[in-house]
């Protein structure tokens, strides 16, 4: 019996946990969560991005540890392969690992100015010129994707890793009232109806209130 | 024959192209090379981190279009399986996904205040706290792997991706004369020791210099 465990913050808050739990569900791996308290003083420097995220989200599988949300992607594709983490396509695939990419390294106005927050509502959130390029960024991503690969998902029938990489993106513009257009509203609900993104969410909506938000991960 | 072209940015300042053109060289891809000016208004919103990264570095190899840095290093181990740019070992190749990744989407504090410029030299420039801490999970990044995978190269015998990724860094240690150890100096001479770094700095020293410093991409 192989042992994996994943490590993971606030499901509230915590945008990168949510990515790598997403993925290991979607992958099909089993494993136990190990919660990093908002406290911890490494948890901290991590969450005002002060320092490199290795803490969460991060994989112990067998002897090998695995930090970093795409380097888990990888690892995951590699020991699932039937579950269709990446496209089988090879030019798919490389799109797919573009766009995860993206989100990795970019965004940064919309991961500053809307935060993730599950628990939150806010109806007349006003959003800032910069989080709005990006917003329009990523429904351009999702559009040229549902129509070339025909959806549901970003890569066509499979849920995958890039659908794992923007279900925090989701979540926000939920949070935050982001207009959009029909096909990436449709995609947005079919995400939120994910029987995995189901289970985040009650556990989010069931965590204490006594964490202060700005601690919350960009 | 197949054909493949990679887009790049300013061989003193461009980190990301650098990442890039050095993967494909060492993955031993023939290609070449479109230089985006400057002056082109969306290398200018890259450059200011107002766009996502898919300008520069972006490759186009037969009617496959691969943009973002990792995502390019993957399609290069794909195609270019011999070159050994990942590690054959899938421990070592986590560990390698999970340091790439955290220069890939992190180190945003040296980034920024230590961007590349391959031509200039500060013997006395003051580092901030906040980039110290970054060279300091750097050097215990390298030292860590170069121990455990016994150099010369940060996974072993053969020079790969991760490599690839740290090269801009290894300029900027050079550039603002940051004091390391022996076994981090001399991976640093090691690296730039590498023709093809030779050949990208040689490059760099011929550039004009009426490039604004304030376009540097971090």
């Amino acid at each position: 019996m192989r042992k994996a465990e994943l490590t993971i913050s606030s499901k509230n808050y915590g945008a990168w946990a949510l990515r790598g739990w997403l993925a290991a569900k979607l992958a099909g791996l089993e494993f136990t969560e190990k919660v990093v308290s908002p406290d911890d003083p490494a948890m901290k420097a991590e969450m005002m991005l002060l320092s490199s995220s290795m803490l969460v989200p991060s994989l112990q599988h067998n002897k090998i540890k695995v930090w970093d949300t795409l380097a888990i992607g990888e690892y995951l594709n590699e020991i699932k392969p039937k579950a269709g983490l990446l496209p089988a396509d090879q030019a798919a695939r490389a799109h797919c690992r573009a766009i995860c990419g993206e989100m990795h390294s970019g965004f940064s106005s919309l991961r500053t100015a809307l935060p993730m927050n599950i628990k939150a509502h806010f109806a007349d959130f006003k959003i800032w010129s910069r989080a709005q390029s990006d917003i329009d960024r990523i429904v351009e991503i999702w559009k040229e994707c549902l129509a070339n690969y025909g959806g549901p998902y970003l890569f066509g029938q499979q849920v995958g890793l890039a659908d794992a990489m923007y279900a925090p993106v989701v979540t926000r513009f939920l949070t935050y009232n982001v207009a959009l257009d029909p096909v990436c509203a449709a995609y947005c609900q079919r995400i939120m109806e994910l029987p995995a993104m189901q289970e985040w969410v009650a556990e989010a909506l069931k965590e204490p209130d006594d964490i202060d938000e700005l601690d919350a991960e960009f």
